[in-house]
């Protein structure tokens, strides 16, 4: 990619990042071109569809959220690693409205372009939730399924108005039913 | 309203039930009508919109939801009672795909025709919880509005292919967070 073909591609890239954090992920394409200030035949050049244009946001994301499921790996407790890691996870399904929908998808299409990240995601998580397991810090009857199952349903919760507000609290009570050694008093 | 309206009121929500179970929220009305044989205009004159059908065939599971919970309560243990509301809370919001967001809405909105059904469902929740805590058998930092919350995401997790499968178990992993005394082995 040529050095101005680069700018524009990142330059649409961040502005969609902020649009479809407001609109969701039916965010104008338009809008995007505009804010961007470039034409919406430049944008379409990069991004064929709007799918291709969420998935290139969504990978971005993901892969970060891999880097940092290492960097964490590298320097918490087993415990502590599981549930930064998983608090990340859920707050990347917050990059706009509708993630946790279009993962669900994802997960279970191979042919969709976010199957891949996807199960790298699921990897990482499996990964640290066995190492919390096999340092006896985390229930052992459930596995990274589970783990990916339930961080999508507190993304989901914090999507709904009448149930964000409780999504942060269950996550600590969901967290207390995977982890061991930590009882909550009555 | 005369017999043979009654009749085919009844038939219309009976058979309505079934398509809703099948295609979801968006199913044909004129398949109802179709299946229960009757004609469209009979159909809407008993449920004018989309919406006043799924309001009634809500409500009247909701109904049977609260009669039920009155039941367990008067039979069952606090602990005991409150898991089995909960099974059958969240097996409710399986009576067609698309009933957890309807409900997440309806929740929300003072005006939707639904909200004094789930408000009465959440204060069935809230009972049995509370009696649940009460007899020491149940965490005490959760409330009604939490219990409903974990109950929508479960069913939520309900209607995704890929997650689906995982849902039964993670209930147990949920009710060993909520529950006390019944500790896991790891």
């Amino acid at each position: 990619m040529r050095a101005d073909a680069k700018k524009n591609y990142d330059q649409v890239l961040a502005v969609a990042a902020e649009v479809v954090a407001e609109q969701g992920a039916d965010a104008s394409l338009r809008d995007i071109a505009r804010r961007a200030e470039v034409g919406l035949g430049t944008l379409y050049r990069h991004f064929p569809t709007r799918e291709a244009l969420l998935e290139v946001l969504l990978r971005t994301t993901m892969d970060e959220l891999t880097r940092k499921a290492t960097d964490i790996e590298a320097t918490c407790a087993p415990d502590e690693a599981l549930l930064t890691w998983s608090r990340l996870a859920v707050a990347f399904t917050h990059t706009f409205r509708g993630v946790v929908d279009l993962m669900a998808t994802a997960m279970d299409d191979e042919n969709s372009a976010l199957h891949a990240s996807c199960t790298k995601v699921r990897a990482d998580g499996a990964r640290l939730l066995l190492r919390a397991q096999d340092a006896g810090l985390a229930r052992k009857d459930i596995d990274g399924a589970d783990l990916l199952s339930l961080i999508a349903a507190l993304g989901w919760l914090n999507d709904q108005p009448s149930f964000a507000p409780r999504a942060a609290h269950l996550f600590d009570v969901i967290a207390d039913a995977l982890l061991i050694a930590k009882p909550h008093s009555p």
